[in-house]
């Protein structure tokens, strides 16, 4: 499952690499180490919200919007609350039966 | 600064007591502590992308949902990256000066 912080990493990522800006500026820029905002575009590290907004300062952009971005992808892979399973209806059943009987 | 765990904190809380749930009640079915949770719902602890995913499990919500909201309001209450604040225009000046004369 796609993990929260793995979309905003790469949310960050894709900025950064927009900006045509190192690793190096923006760490630098952002206060943060080098190693810690690459593990963080990579998804390996959880950011803290204080890191979150001075790493969407250094980029010059809105957390609310990386946030709302997130959200927006998050909503196509994540499975609704409270899903259930609805049977097939009859004629795939038929379909798939065929498919079976075929093989 | 409203920073982003207290927002979240904050959405979560608020569902919570919508749906008339006590902390005990929603850790038990996220599977952190009361305590853990307390701290999050008040913006105290940072939750971890699976600790996130799964108190919205457990309060049969959305993260993407959540994430949604909380880019809203933090969209209002968060300046733009390069807001230039502007000078007042006269008129309203004089109506301050007005204000303050008057007092």
């Amino acid at each position: 499952m796609a993990v929260l912080r793995t979309l905003i990493g790469e949310s960050l990522r894709t900025t950064r690499l927009r900006q045509q800006r190192t690793l190096r500026e923006v760490s630098g820029a952002a206060q943060v180490s080098l190693g810690y905002l690459s593990e963080v575009e990579r998804g390996q590290k959880e950011a803290s919200s204080e890191l979150l907004a001075s790493i969407c300062r250094a980029l010059g952009i809105r957390l609310s919007d990386v946030l709302r971005d997130v959200s927006e992808t998050l909503s196509v892979l994540e499975p609704a609350p409270d899903l259930v399973l609805e049977p097939a209806p009859v004629a795939s059943v038929h379909s798939i039966r065929d498919v079976v009987a075929a093989a």
